[in-house]
């Protein structure tokens, strides 16, 4: 059994209000569920939204005491924060980088994460199925992980 | 008539006290007040500052509700802040920029705006009076996007 | 009282029958006279159009005998002409820079100017209205630079 | 149902056998296996490695006739092969990039993909189960691309 | 008289059925048959597509034995493959490099070409027309080569 | 019957006179003889030489009012005069680039075009025979485009 | 006697447990307790953690009322929060800017500061000491300053 | 006996009026008489200034009727006009480059010339006295190459 | 006793026949005698040549079973092919690079090899003799890892 | 009781007599003197200063035999003297590197410091007493290295 | 009366010997035997040239005792040694730079000096002339220099 | 019988005292001792080892006089030092360049050598074979230049 702490960046609150030809129609409150519900009773989630660089930090810091691993969709965050890099490799806990949209193909800014190099892999371009994705790849790393 | 967010980024609180050679020696309230009388009877302003990325883009969010446009001094943020940026995309209200100096006879890093792609257009380099300038555009453009 | 001199890059005389999707469908002409309306009988203006840079620069030569400042919209060279840079820099007439478009949402080489160094200001991305909100900009700063 | 062709690019056929500490002790046989297993009796997977890229290529323009999708670690063609991104553009299948490692860790020529702008989405950094992720994004990918 | 190698990169097969709003919509055996006739009797053509570097290559090679003249269309080698290049530098026959669609109109990496600088010339954006813009070009070149 | 602008950019009045191992020994005068001669008498053929940028850019304008295409060689403009570039796209007649060099095998400023993006298409390093080739590219292209 | 802000930025509140082999293992309780007792009774310190960008501007704005320099460790701020660097320069409060490990023999991205040229001088490398050398360096800074 | 083509470019005009720290208070006419003199009785003078760069190119063109060399100052053209390089190159007069101000010391436009390569040498930093200096340095350049 | 795997690039099939200025006129079946007669009786040589990096590939692939090390001449596959790069990092045999001509006097494009990474050493710039040379530093690397 | 080398690398001595607004008015004699005077009797001092390069190397070299660690201001060798860091390197000294000055508010050429990644820190900015807290800091990581 | 060191860089001692098509054949002692010729009674010239950047520092320092102004020829130092440029900026002489080569049509590394920037000004290309160039344009500056 | 100058650039009198896991554990003196065995009676060297950029440029001047060759280790010279590429070339001699380590796997400014434009060829990454293979490449070439 596994506790995993949800984090979404900057903007993600507006999700399924906001360009929607981008990022879907899907809101982060059902998206939420549909993880509640991928994760199942085995599992727990802690889910967490904001558009502070700070308050995410500190959410994360907070997580060392309760979670094996962190699923993360660093927003914007994604190009610039440092700050947010280095406290996922300050925690240690497992982490899961995952992106709506295909970073790819948009703005040339977006083609570089500086999350990606603490992360154990990214997932991006299959709308909310990537959180779903996520989070299946990081609870099957953390099972791998406690086998001897 | 028209809702308009005025929105200073961080530092812009010390107008009038900091660097006076650069930045004029109008303080923040004067400006608001220049504003405000500019505006007339006509139309409404809420204006606010803050040294918090995240504040300014729960204000953005906000803003969807009541604002028709916003008119914004990102200050240093206008180079860096690309959370800043999806916030005025996502809100897709009508933006303009303005900054009291004239950002390309300073440091090179200041000849980037990450804002201004998301932006109606700019205003640099006319001190107190780039806010004034920003503002009338703004009504401007509001008032065009109306006619059919 | 203020003498402006108004001047128009190269393409220019073709606006409003020229990509009006981007540029606008107001004619030069028309720009003009709601220059000369907003200027009213207490200021001159001088406009002038040119697709020849050096006419271009004999023209600001000229102005130092008559002008108290400069409003342009450099057109493409904004990007190159560093002879007209320092046309601008060597008669030191307050100048005031507009675009009818947002130079940061089209072409990478439209994002930068070399023009804006010896400017006071820029105003881009308000269509016709730049060269409106330009001169009401220079003629506030001619009116402050002359205050005690 | 849907059919897809399941590709691997140069030197995958070592798997196993190479740099285990990179990419681990899975063969590609397993991994296939894995694959035709998750896959159930509802779809059908054809699997192919080469080391040369025009054999690979073959196989996607052969792929027009039979597959509804692509799953694909391009290897190190991810890096360099432009011939590579153009099949799969010219074939308009729906195509999924994955790979076993973290490329952003890496060597930084591997921190740029040619294939990822004309991919749906990329998997990568969790072994070989980022292929099993992989075929769950594409399988769901062209469910969802048959709703009305 | 003269012997043409003509070959045509890799995905060009597709022609006619890919992309057409950049390729057009002449598949490649009507090209060729274009270029047969183009070259009237006087003339003889070899025509060759290949996906794979090595086999046009080998191609290049043979041409030595019985080629006046190379007229190719590189596809997507045309900016990665100094393989390529060498190839036509080593057998020491006049090339013609000739595109579809204006490549400097597209993806940035379509702007360079490795292969230009080891050929007499280059023809692009003409669609199938560039074929034969190029034979001709080439045919001319081999002619004014033999005069004293 | 289509009537063609013919212009010739900054230097290539010296013709036959300069640098004829780069440029080979026909003067203006006859290249423009075989332009005539190729066009015959279904076609009309204006042609124009200039050293003044703002010269062919005017002639360009005028040539809104009796062209049905451009056939440019834009010499050394090619490489920075975005104000040619800009009258180009602002007439929108189609437009062939052409060059007499292989400009790919000189220095690296002539490398990159920035005429190319606007134009059609590019022929290079034919002599002057790239004049013909391209007169022939855009009489075909205008042809096509007239076809339902 | 001086008052000095000493500020800690992002993720240095988990000093000690995070990445010892790094930061060394002292806390950052135990490192301003080393400070507070090298200031002795002359000097007074004030002493400020936080992982939010906006809160140590605040923080900075304050100071200008009560102290005489900052002693500062921006954490990962240091690599991209004009921000912060926009407060120093605002507040025009003397500046030490230190550093736990040695920047230069880490990832690229930590070799540059934007911090470092609006502060007095740098101290990078000595783990928990570079706080006790950089309070020394700011308070003989600020007693030569009061030299006539 | 040698004839001298003089040639100043864009602004040169405005000399002793503009900007004197930095390019001295001598006017153009005083320099072409110190010029004249230094010359003496034995070489002849032509000298042309112009802010068009086709005027130059036109009376660098015609200089090959009656010039032996050139001594140019292209201002601002020195940086961009590859169409100035191309006429001095075309024309194959020895060519001396001058500068008044040390280029070096300025904006980082202003320390590459596109003209040095073409020319035979530069001097640059030595006021009106470049000029002098280039005079000597051409006359002594064509009073070698007559030499057997 | 070693056996070595003496592998050559694209193109050098050609060597004796190609650019003899540039890579000598020594054929490449004369460099294999060399070779096996330089070897003599203790050392076993299978040479192989392709234009085709997979071919290679494969060869090297299959080395894996009977050699002790690879002599490689990677010709142009030396500045792009990072499919052989890896290839040779998974095989884990010791290569030797070597280059007939000094690659550092050539084309900017090749002085960067993605395969000197993976190597143990590198020799260029000795024509057929970098193979002589290369084949005697690779036994000499191979007997010195055998010593205890 | 530790034994330092103290090197001065070139132009420092005329510290005191050169530029006294950037490096100050202390001479190397009076430096010197202050870091004997903080050493005490406890540790013992031997200062170096050249302006030639190989004798900086040829000195510490030398301290291989009886230094326990260094400071050093490596003056304008700190930007591209390799050989420097290599020396250091090579006898694995504990190094500190010391600066006058704030390098990073002059020319970009001193913002890097190719000796730095070879150090065990920096200080730089306070001027002469940039070497007291070099030294204190050397003294203060040697001491810290002896403990168990 | 002005005193002058004259300096020559690395492997000038040569000239003459040393690829005279570059540099010419005058030798260093018939160049100096000039310099004294051009000088005249009037001033003093030392003439210094070694391989040893230290060498030539310690000369300028101790020039500071006796000279008016330095003559300087770089040599390679001209491209990297910023500890020649700091012993200039130091000593406060006025220097003149000076190059037998055009450096602008050599290599790129030639391109860039960065001595220059703390010269009055710069002569190249001139062969062993611009010595004597360099001399008259530092005799001329000294004696404007002495004017009230 | 040829004469060798064998050199050594700086810190490589450390040899085999430093950073052994990089460079071996080979004294200089036992590699002089390998070289001089190579060698044999036919070919006399003299080895030359030194810190000082300009003693080795005074060894290489002096070789003129007696050296057939130069087979040189430039140690961290090969990365910056113009003035030792301008000795060989100006001395003509043939030169061959060698290192111990593989210069590609290092740090990335160790991947160019400034020395290798002007060498014969290069070998790196074989210890102290490196100097072996070297002197046997140089013999080779200096046997071959003779023969007719």
């Amino acid at each position: 059994m596994a506790q995993i702490a949800v984090i979404h960046g900057p903007n993600l609150n507006l999700l399924g209000a906001r360009e929607t030809h981008i990022y879907g129609s899907m809101t982060l409150a059902k998206i939420e569920a549909a993880l509640v519900d991928a994760a199942g009773a085995e599992h727990g989630l802690r889910c967490f939204q904001s558009n502070h660089e700070g308050a995410i930090i500190d959410f994360i810091h907070a997580a060392r005491e309760w979670a094996d691993g962190i699923l993360i969709n660093p927003g914007a965050f994604t190009h610039y924060s440092y700050a947010l890099r280095d406290a996922i490799a300050a925690v240690k806990l497992p982490t899961v980088e995952v992106h709506l949209s295909n970073i790819h193909t948009r703005e040339s800014f977006r083609h570089t994460s500086v999350i990606a190099p603490v992360a154990v892999g990214q997932i991006a371009g299959f709308g909310w199925r990537s959180y779903l994705l996520g989070l299946q790849a990081l609870l099957d790393h953390l099972h791998d992980q406690k086998q001897p």
